[in-house]
């Protein structure tokens, strides 16, 4: 089982740029559709005070920096040039865990966002999706009362599939974080609230050591079933664990284990974050250049 | 606006090494030149215990590791060739922030230095400047000491431009740092003491949060004009941020982000920390390169 | 006196995959082979719950993530291919430091490991030794017993020198860590015990401030003097000190500090952690790449 979809990471929050222009980004679609990826997801239209668009909208909500480019045409065009699915991605200001005010100023930016990409962008046809961008790691209530009313408000203004990709607080080593009994408890608090709002969800997997993933991945997958989503894994393909440099491209092993897991416990399709900077070989790190032709290679072994 | 010098940074303190030598040295030199690099400032003959080329002066007064190369005469020579200034950056032992007897021990070695560099190149066509290395971001006495006797001291050598290039303590989200009113005041302090003696002061602008960062370059013109020294702007070409990996080639978007607010506050030249790790085509961080092309096609369509 | 020897980082601990195959890892004993490396040391069959090759012995004891390629036969097939004696490091499941009993798993966990590896390897021709992998930086009783006994199977497996690479805790500027003084006592205690069972000894260099480097090295080779061991330096590639991204290749001229120190101090032999990701032109830094073409103009110098 392949990974079809990824992340396009287009400001930066935590990860530092690939610096790439136009020239750059059609080269990495093309490397993308060469591995077989049909779905590009925005992880965010924007971080705290960037966007990779100009929202007049965002710009009456928030103190935000002129932004230098329109990447969001620049994916949609890209997309349907290479047959992928576009799905898009909302705002994430860093501001929306402190209290329900806080969330519902952020539900609010996003409405307007949304209005506005779909008055500009609402009939391009690459247009497939929607994704909304505030990560948890288990129940808050600010998040599920955004992933309720924003989740509404999106199929009411085009009828798409919804997606969330979330984290988890896995048990580690060292006995801090959740079992998955307590996983389990607080994810179908969130499920039950969003069943029929949010259609997908696709968690991260990378917060959890390698040996203990499967018995999270399948509450996950039997939390999704019950509760009317479908189940996406979210193959992240940078390393986490003990590795100092934080983030690199993932060893191959590690990659290809988490895969087979996630196909295991019944994921659907497998997406990463993400393409461009962990697995390309346009990324800035070489190791990901590797970790391409290594996936290469397992793919045509495969066929 | 563009950038039209940087600092050259020729040994490892908080950033790793490219381990250039001679001939990577002097093609970057040439990528300098292409993009318009007029000035070259080494930013510390030294860091600690190790320096950039041997100096007997300063081994009567810190145990160095045995230098291997006279990289001052390199640079030298290459900002001859490239037609560039090149200013002369002092030593940093990291101990002179302690007491006011440190910051006289340090004051002493700084001033054993430049008068060896003084004997030993003084004449050399391209020095052009003086650069104290020694960085605060607030009032600090022990620093406005060295700034005061080794500018007076340096300018008795040779009567050039003295240069510093502070950070600063901007508010950020968490409440901390100082409010634009505190920084005024505090670097008034500061320029008071040095007026007539430091000619020139080029901020740091990568401390502040992107939206916050005009209502500080704008007091640090202001302070400038009215204490006499010159503003230039220090436009940092790396991210810092959320960025977990410290040091990365910063994001095109954010460069030209800065630069233009720099421009805007009325600076009268742009310097960089720095070109040969962060903006260069022949850095060791394959992303550098890419914010170079992108810088270079700003340029050409600039023209 | 130049680096002879390597160690084979095969699994990811804290240091990021360079994502090779066989094509990449051929390549690069050929490097390594260009610059004089006669010996290469796997450092770890496995760390916490991965491994480099399938060892049914170790699944025995450890919950283990599934091996996806034998690097172990790859390694010793490169070796004798180069002419190279290959050191055979074993499992490190960090589990050990604990208290007695986990030392004690960790042992007999080791124990099957070298058995199963005799089984199938005891005769290849490029198996010369035994790497004990476990790291410690003073006295400490787990590990000096699994030092004595590992030793003692280990040699009744196969009658091969034995090798371990400690680090140190030397004194900081900071007023931390132990005085030579302490350092040598803390030692002393090691070697007794081990005297006759470990037969070399090659500490980190790299976690000593450059200019107190000496008398730490002065100590260790005194000490393996008296107890019968051969003295080894273990010069590390890699920057530590100031530097925040951990970690990177490390600039070449303390390298050579590092190098001529261990020398003077009467190493017997120069090993490096390691060739691969800090040293090698195939590497996935790029200032490995350079490092790697001044080593190489320093060796034709000296020739």
């Amino acid at each position: 089982m392949r990974i079809t979809g990824t992340f396009l990471d287009a400001v930066v929050a935590d990860i530092p740029s690939n610096n790439w222009g136009p020239r750059q980004w059609a080269a990495d679609f093309d490397a993308m559709k060469a591995v077989g990826i049909d779905t590009v997801i925005l992880i965010r239209t924007g971080w705290r005070d960037r966007t990779c668009f100009d929202s007049p909208a965002l710009r009456r909500y928030y103190d935000l920096i002129a932004p230098r480019e329109d990447l969001l045409s620049l994916f949609l065009d890209q997309a349907q040039r290479c047959g992928m699915d576009f799905w898009f991605g909302g705002f994430d200001s860093q501001q929306w865990q402190g209290d329900l005010a806080a969330a519902q100023h952020e539900l609010d930016a996003n409405i307007a966002l949304a209005d506005e990409v779909m008055a500009r962008h609402g009939d391009h046809p690459a247009l497939k999706g929607w994704y909304i961008t505030h990560e948890i790691g288990s129940f808050h209530e600010g998040a599920v009362t955004i992933y309720e009313r924003l989740a509404r408000h999106l199929k009411s203004l085009k009828d798409m599939p919804t997606l969330i990709s979330p984290w988890f607080v896995a048990r580690r080593p060292d006995g801090k974080g959740m079992t998955p009994e307590e996983h389990e408890a607080s994810w179908r608090q969130v499920f039950q609230r969003v069943s029929g709002l949010v259609d997908i969800c696709a968690f991260q997997d990378g917060v959890c050591p390698f040996t203990g993933l499967s018995a999270y991945l399948e509450i996950n997958a039997r939390l999704c079933r019950e509760n009317g989503l479908r189940c996406w894994g979210n193959v992240e393909t940078f390393e986490r664990g003990d590795v100092h440099l934080k983030f690199m491209p993932i060893d191959w092993r590690h990659l290809l284990h988490k895969m087979e897991a996630s196909e295991a416990a019944g994921c659907e399709k497998l997406i990463t974050f993400e393409f461009s900077h962990f697995l390309s070989p346009n990324s800035m790190y070489p190791s990901a250049h590797t970790l391409y032709e290594r996936y290469r290679q397992w793919l045509e072994e495969a066929e």
